[in-house]
């Protein structure tokens, strides 16, 4: 068993008040005090980031360096949007195979590093950048509004209902000391806003983000040793891989990838897929456009086909709900700091499970387990992550 | 305990001739034909790549998408020139940890996407990019030369030592059918070539390589469960990190990280490391430079401080020495497609253990273990793995 000790957040947003290993100071400082141990305690560190943001190509050195955490091995690992839940795997598998004991997991991403509209060409180029974008300009607004123009066609949904989503994002976001938007907004606004790329408008599209975030993770032998109350554990783990190429996929209704990630983790956390509700008190999942987390909502099976929707409709996904969904804002509201967001969300179970959210954004803790989804790419890739407080 | 069971290599060299896709298939085809396997076995996969040389940012969908690896789970890791080693270790502690069976590793890099001097540009940004790079000019032909001049200076070393460097390996690498350079070079020639940094001259440096290598690794279970005859097992591996800023370093003759590395690696591999040499049949040692080559045999505990050269004056790592090292033309000969290089290394200790190695460059089996030192920047990454045919 593996066991998350201690957790660090940045703030997220625009973060040009920092340096990169400044930014990520702020999130490993406090992984370090909540997990009560110093640098000399860990024996391996992993940094997530895209990093193709500037000219440094090797940030991880540089944040190793700045955060004292060298001689212990380290490396850094991408897998797109996907790219923090990535390098957590890589510390789960570390400890779990013997291999480490206190691992440091780091998600980064200084996307402001660039400027519009270079951002979001950077952007682009983890879909499939020689074929589709550049012979068809497609950007990532674009990519995901044709799975959210299929859904729409096909569930008879709203750009009202995609609206939602935002809305409810924005108002956990204004909870969220952490998050880059601590704003409501209306489903009005959110409606009269320009579009992005149809059906998409702006308070669709999770926004460009600089952040970090830093989890500890250790053995259940050192969970025993220095007697820790406050941990939660990693319960499982689902990976899956989609095609590069849009063109080739055979439904837009579906991240393929995220349902094969989500069946892997059910059954190894030994979940009823027919009805991971009844298991799972709360979910992070990869609303990078809001047409997304309703997907989500089906694809890791909250809901039937077709009637994610629903949920959203009739509120099942606040606090309260069937089952609260991205009470911290999400990629939405909190911000999507590329590398970050696999690891915010693994801060987000530990401080839900553990009653540490903040003050009208706490779920209720009944089964003791969360369920985190984060997509790389458009589904290039797919990791669902079961966090729970019993081993 | 995990496995090699199945391994493949590129041509390595310039390689404009193929895309990246498919100068992966040429390492991935023959891993899965001497695995027996096929690629629905496989449930994870890793892609090793600095991948900085052209604008797609997300090769490793587009290689599984081509290679048909999909819905399998996968990442892309990197750790600068030790980016096919920190693969390695994903596959590794992926097995090891019970979170994957059959795992395919590729390591790639097809540097020659750019062009001089952009290549040479984008190589440096894998050390201190603004600090170093931008103040100081420093390549890293002339990182490495920092650490060969104290050598010299230090230990009484010369040009024509580090030349000697050079005519072994080229040697082997006239051997190797999958060399970039498959030609054998005078210490004449050598010392005759043009200085590049200096005492580096053409002849001490490795060249920009496009190449693909490819290990498939499974679990003991497998092994059995397979009957599979043909497999080295992963003993062991060490894992350090340096500086990122050389002007921290407090010693020019040895990377710490390194020494780090292959004390953790020889501890639990069970190897006396006061006599590593005794244990092992033949190493791989990371000859970015051919001064980097005498460091390594210090810091793997082949020769005492200030011995190394002595080692290659006498001939001591050819076959039939002491130990011999980087038969396969090391990265001088062979090449140095970044990310390819660890996975690479991995191949050859897969091929000299089994006695696969081709004529003229295969060493003497006796002890049953091999070593592989796999570099990243200048020390920034240091990884050591001893691989062996018993478990």
């Amino acid at each position: 068993m593996v066991a998350i000790i201690g957790v660090g957040h940045s703030k997220f947003g625009n973060r040009r008040d920092v340096s990169i290993p400044e930014l990520a100071w702020e999130a490993i400082k406090p992984a370090l005090d909540t997990a009560n141990i110093e640098q000399k305690d860990i024996d391996f560190f992993v940094i997530g980031t895209a990093g193709v943001w500037s000219s440094e190509a090797a940030v991880a050195p540089l944040i190793a360096e700045y955060a004292k955490l060298e001689p212990a091995g380290s490396m850094r690992v991408e897998a797109a949007c996907a790219t923090g839940s990535a390098a957590i795997r890589v510390g789960y598998t570390a400890i779990k195979s013997g291999e480490a004991d206190v691992v440091l997991i780091l998600g980064i991403e200084k996307m402001q590093e660039s400027t519009n509209p270079i951002v979001i060409e950077l952007i682009g180029r983890f879909g499939n950048f020689f074929w589709e974008f550049e012979n068809f300009g497609l950007t990532f607004p674009a990519y995901y509004a044709l799975y959210a123009t299929a859904y729409m066609a096909k569930y008879n949904a709203s750009e009202e209902d995609f609206a939602r989503v935002a809305v409810k994002n924005h108002f956990y976001g204004a909870r969220n000391p952490y998050a880059q938007f601590q704003k409501e907004i209306t489903i009005e606004q959110a409606l009269n806003s320009p579009y992005i790329s149809w059906p998409f408008k702006l308070f669709d599209c999770s926004p460009i983000t600089d952040g970090a975030s830093a989890v500890i993770m250790v053995s259940d032998d050192k969970v025993k040793e220095w007697k820790i109350d406050e941990r939660v554990f990693i319960l499982s783990q689902g990976v899956g891989t989609g095609t590069a190429n849009l063109s080739k996929r055979d439904n837009f209704t579906s991240l393929k990838s995220a349902v094969y990630a989500a069946e892997i983790a059910y059954r190894k956390a030994g979940i009823d897929i027919d009805n991971p509700c009844k298991y799972l008190d709360g979910a992070n999942v990869h609303d990078c456009f809001t047409s997304a987390e309703i997907i989500a909502y089906e694809d890791l099976r909250f809901a039937k086909r077709g009637e994610g929707v629903e949920l959203i409709r009739e509120e099942q996904t606040y606090i309260g709900g069937k089952i609260p969904v991205n009470v911290d804002g999400g990629l939405k509201a909190k911000g999507h700091p590329i590398g970050a967001t696999g690891v915010s969300q693994a801060v987000e179970a530990y401080k839900q499970l553990l009653n540490k959210a903040e003050k009208g954004r706490q779920i209720d803790v009944v089964n003791g387990k969360y369920l985190t989804h984060n997509i790389g790419g458009t589904g290039h890739y797919a990791y669902v992550t079961i966090y729970g407080l019993e081993r």
